[in-house]
């Protein structure tokens, strides 16, 4: 499939997949950009420049495609080392850089100069435009449905994409609530130059994560997420779990007061408790809605195959036939 | 185009105008019909079996074309004469209904037995199942973005449908977030039959409400829904206004003490108020996100004209071409 962004990312197939704290390992990169997608790895994953630099050129040794590194500019007590982190992006050769949280205009020259193009995620229509106009070369449009970080606008995907369409001149792609060739199609129809994947590829083989990840996500239903954090304007979707219900209910309980300390024992250090020991209830992680649309675990390569097969036959035979 | 819904309900294009309190009169719904989809009266905006009789014997006057009536089955205080009503449809020759609200089950002999398909809305896959066990004809399924009634789940279109189509046998229509042929497009990928516009068929020249309605949905944004009377576990999506404000405030002032009778000078009757004096600010009303996708007050036939040239552009073009 050809789309403006698979000619900008030079990649085969419109589909990227998304930054993930301790998925987004070169394993799983590897496995989407073979695959003729856009892997990524999870810069803040990685522990320091010297780590990520190591990880970048495992993903180097998997593939000889095209892959991104997610760089997340967040508040945090103890600011990371971007400068060294992008340093390792720009000597591992990284084409594509994925951003998400602060505006990443400070970045943009070190990055761009070298020849990378950057991808801000953003959920909102006026974030998006800012990224545009601080020269982000495309945009990832995250609806209410997705895991992770929705925002506080709760503007799902059927809304965001037409409205982002009319709005921006630059590529993007839809993130949220995307898991098969339906998804994709109905991305592009309503003006999407390809989609962002997250909860769906930890659900493949190839995701470095544990069985037990998978198999809750299998499990999962549409309904079976919520919505953590809002009090604090730092909402997060994620899997509706033990956790999840702790902090539901510290929030209620202390409403307004609340602060951030107070759920620190359910948010702090759980992912390498989750992703990589599979104690999938000792943490909230995140999840989106679009659990519910997942019921297997596929080899990255199967999925990919699978969404571009259908999604051609829905655009030749149910679309075309219907007219 | 044709579909199943097109080819169930006889008409031209997937498209159908849905139930809108003081919005669906006669005008409308011939409107809507007239141009190719199926309008719709809604029943109890007439406060009369015999007041309905005469609204339909109204719209047989302006169509010829197959068009519904919406019968919306509340907890009232005053139970309104549902036999009488179903009578009038029968006796005025419609031949679809749009059901709403509690199950339907009771009436659907007296309207299958005369011919008559029956759509029911629901906002989850599971009340989609129940409307399919007991017969229903086909299903409106409501996404979180829609106006009105979007249930208490909050799952957007971009899950919803996809998992309607996976798990339903019978034809349904999208409902919520639909504007365009973007929005057709999509939903049809996603599996649905059809797509069902309420806020769309409000801004157009034909909608038989005050010019103040239309201009407030073209000024609005997708930011300016808010969603009341949650916490009575009776969610509407309504437009932003001072009276939504209002409410707001009471709902966090009272927080679960509160009840229906301290928001009935916001709620009770205001939809005369509104859609025919144009005191767009003197109640709650509902409106979808999809306002932040209307611009512009066409006629119904230019409307669904557009739509339509859209859609087959779209499918034509912009998808038959990235392929």
């Amino acid at each position: 499939m050809k789309t403006r962004i698979t000619e900008m990312l030079s990649i085969e197939h419109p589909i990227i997949q998304g930054g993930m704290h301790y998925v987004g390992f070169a394993e799983l990169a590897a496995a989407v950009s073979n695959a003729g997608g856009l892997g990524t790895i999870t810069g803040l994953t990685q522990k320091s420049p010297a780590e990520l630099a190591n990880e970048i050129a495992r993903c180097n040794d998997m593939t000889t495609k095209p892959f991104a590194v997610n760089l997340t500019f967040l508040p945090t007590f103890q600011d990371p080392d971007y400068p060294g982190y992008i340093q390792a992006i720009i000597d591992g050769g990284v084409k594509v850089v994925e951003t998400a949280g602060n505006n990443p205009a400070q970045w943009l020259p070190m990055l761009q100069d070298n020849g990378i193009k950057v991808i801000h995620k953003c959920t909102t229509v006026r974030h998006s435009l800012k990224a545009q106009s601080i020269g982000c070369d495309a945009v990832s449009v995250d609806g209410f449905e997705c895991g992770g970080h929705p925002g506080e606008d709760d503007i799902p995907n059927m809304i965001l994409l037409p409205r982002a369409a009319d709005e921006l001149e630059i590529p993007f792609v839809a993130s949220g609530g995307q898991a098969d060739g339906r998804s994709l199609v109905a991305s592009l129809a309503m003006g999407a130059d390809g989609i962002n994947m997250g909860t769906r590829f930890i659900a493949t083989q190839d995701a470095p994560v544990h069985e037990n990840v998978k198999q809750a996500i299998v499990n999962a239903s549409e309904l079976d997420t919520r919505l953590v954090m809002r009090p604090l304007r730092n909402t997060e979707r994620v899997l509706n779990n033990p956790a999840a219900q702790r902090i539901l209910e510290k929030e209620e309980a202390l409403g307004k007061d609340i602060k951030i300390e107070d759920l620190l024992d359910e948010v702090a250090g759980v992912y390498p408790k989750v992703m990589t020991d599979g104690e999938v209830d000792e943490g909230v992680w995140s999840c989106g809605m679009v659990a519910g649309l997942i019921n297997d675990i596929p080899t990255v390569k199967e999925l990919i195959d699978s969404i571009m097969a259908e999604a051609e036959s829905i655009i030749n035979d149910r679309l075309a036939k219907a007219l």
